[in-house]
Order: structure tokens, then sequence, then C-alpha cells
């Protein structure tokens, strides 16, 4: 292969995708247990791409070879429980003083809000790489650090999250038991 | 670029998409208008493809170079309506006289059965080219054809779905009002 001003630089990817890879994993497969178990069926969404160029080298198989990562228009799972519409976004950090809002974009929070209002359980789970815990993260928490500033940057500090947010409990099967916080705590 | 041995076809691509295309668009944009007036939050999940290679030609752009379709896991379709979960696929035929079920995946009618046990609202869209007609198929008209022999694909007779499924009109907007017809006969 002759790239000769470019390099291919997966394994780079491949590392930084694994750093984020517990959380999903944890989720993913809860939420095989979940299935499994017929307590909910929740999934994760494909990541939205743009593709731009493919290739035919056999009749069934279609090789992309120019594609691009979109933003998502909305959140990264969501599913069913009990009848209930469930929608949220996982996001993970690795300081151990606050939770930053940066990596969440204003239009989930939108969506997570119209959710709501449509009577949806909508949420957050935030992983603390620091402590190995798991919060979810009602909305309005969410509300009282973001309407603050929308311009500015902000984050929630770790002490109020503890104070204020749900833990999920981390375990064997399922790996992150957060349909037990909803059970508990949100409906 | 030099792909001796490879044909870019992209162009096939796009004239095979574009057949699908109205279908998928007369959706999204009847997604729309329900977002848009408050009625209903649906989206059409991203096409699953699974990244193999990247490049970083700038700082903040991606480019996947080598990637695959993947089989959905799922249905196209999924949202929340009057805090009802809804989930459907959208398929379409030239055929005049039947809807083929070879596009359909058994996992697809598997995973709208487990919507319904959960509480939600699962069904599939038929979309009759040669009438331009639009049909909500309630689940259990594929069953009685889909369990008659999961291994010979079967059709559904146009003039069974006719009498038996649900019309939906087409208008100016939304395109497609298929929440009408949720409202009106399955909620």
């Amino acid at each position: 292969m002759n790239y000769p001003n470019k390099k291919i630089i997966s394994k780079v990817l491949c590392s930084k995708s694994n750093r984020g890879m517990s959380l999903e994993y944890a989720i993913n497969e809860s939420n095989k247990y979940y299935l499994a178990n017929n307590i909910a069926v929740i999934y994760k969404k494909p990541v939205p791409i743009q593709v731009v160029d493919v290739l035919y080298p056999s009749r069934n198989k279609t090789v992309i070879t120019k594609a691009y990562y979109k933003t998502p228009s909305t959140t990264d799972y969501n599913g069913i429980y009990k009848g209930n519409y469930i929608d949220f976004e996982a996001k993970e950090t690795s300081s151990s003083t606050s939770f930053p809002l940066s990596n969440i974009h204003l239009h989930q929070i939108t969506h997570l809000k119209k959710i709501a209002e449509h009577g949806g359980i909508g949420f957050l789970i935030f992983f603390f790489k620091s402590y190995n815990e798991y919060y979810l993260i009602p909305l309005k928490i969410i509300n009282e650090f973001w309407n603050n500033n929308q311009n500015t940057r902000k984050s929630i500090p770790y002490v109020y999250i503890k104070e204020k947010a749900f833990p999920i409990k981390e375990g064997y099967n399922p790996r992150l038991d957060y349909i037990k916080v909803i059970r508990e705590k949100l409906i």
C-alpha cells in the first residue's frame, strides 16, 4: 500500500477507543443480560458514518473505501423497560475532581429533555475511572449546571455527583445494573 | 488513486440507494414534522458499519479508509409517542402482486415480537411502488406468513395486505402520517 504522505495509524485509534471500551463494554454486556433474561430490550445505536466511496471486489461484498464520522443526532442507547421508553448517553472521565460536560453535545441534552416531555426516561451514565465508580445522572442535575451558561464549558464536581446522583453497582452479571436504579429511583 | 484491479462504482451505489430513497425520505421527513410539532420523537438508526482502517490527514478530521457494512441487530426506526415505545422497519417492493419477506431478517421479527412483549408498539411499513401505496403492517400479519415455514422465503399477497393491513395516507406534511394509524388502530 503506497500512501506516501499519509500515515495509517489505526493502532493509535485502537488504543484510543480501548480507553472508552470498558464503559461501553460493561453497558453492552448488561444489555445482553437484560435481553437474555427478558428484563429489558436496550441497544447501543450504531455510530453514524457518512459513506463517500465504495468498492465491490466481489459480488456479495461491499468495501467502504472513504467515509467520515458524523455527529450523532441523539444519544448512544435506547430501548424499552416494562413499557417505558429508555434513552441515555454514557460518558467517562479520568478526572477525580469533576465531570466535564465538554463532550456532551447540547442537542443530546435537548433530545433527553424531549424524551422526558413525551413520557420517556432519559438520563446519563457517568464513569469516574479514578474511583471505578458509575453513576446514573438524572437530567435535573445536568440542567443545574448546563443552564448556568451554555457557552461556557462547565463541569459537575465529583462531590456533588456523589451526593446527588444514583450510584450504579458494578457486578458480575449484569455488569452494571442500571435497570435496578431505574426501577428503584426513576419509575 | 491506483486501484488497477478494482472498480470504483459509487455511481451505481448511488442509483441503487436512490431506489430506496423515497420511502426512507418520506419517513424521515414525517419524523422531522413530528419532532418539530412536538408530536413524537422518532429517529432512523444509523447504518451499522465495521471500521477497519482510518487516516488522520489533519488534526480534527478522521477519514475512514476501510470499512464494511454489518447486518443490523434490530430495526431501522425507533422512538417515543405519548409515552409509548415505537419500533418499526420500513420496506418497499416493485411487485404489484405480493410483498416478499425475503429482505426482512428473522432477527428483526424476533426483535419486534420482543418489543410487543415488553409493552412497546412494533410494526412494519410496506411501500408498494407500483400502486404508490403505503401500509402499516401489524406483527400478527407477518406472523401468519412467517410462521408457516421459516426456511421458505414467503411473500404476502397484495390483496391480503389491502384487506387486512392499515393504509397510511400520503400527504404534504407529514408526508406519511403513520402516527395517525398508531393513534387510531394500535393504542
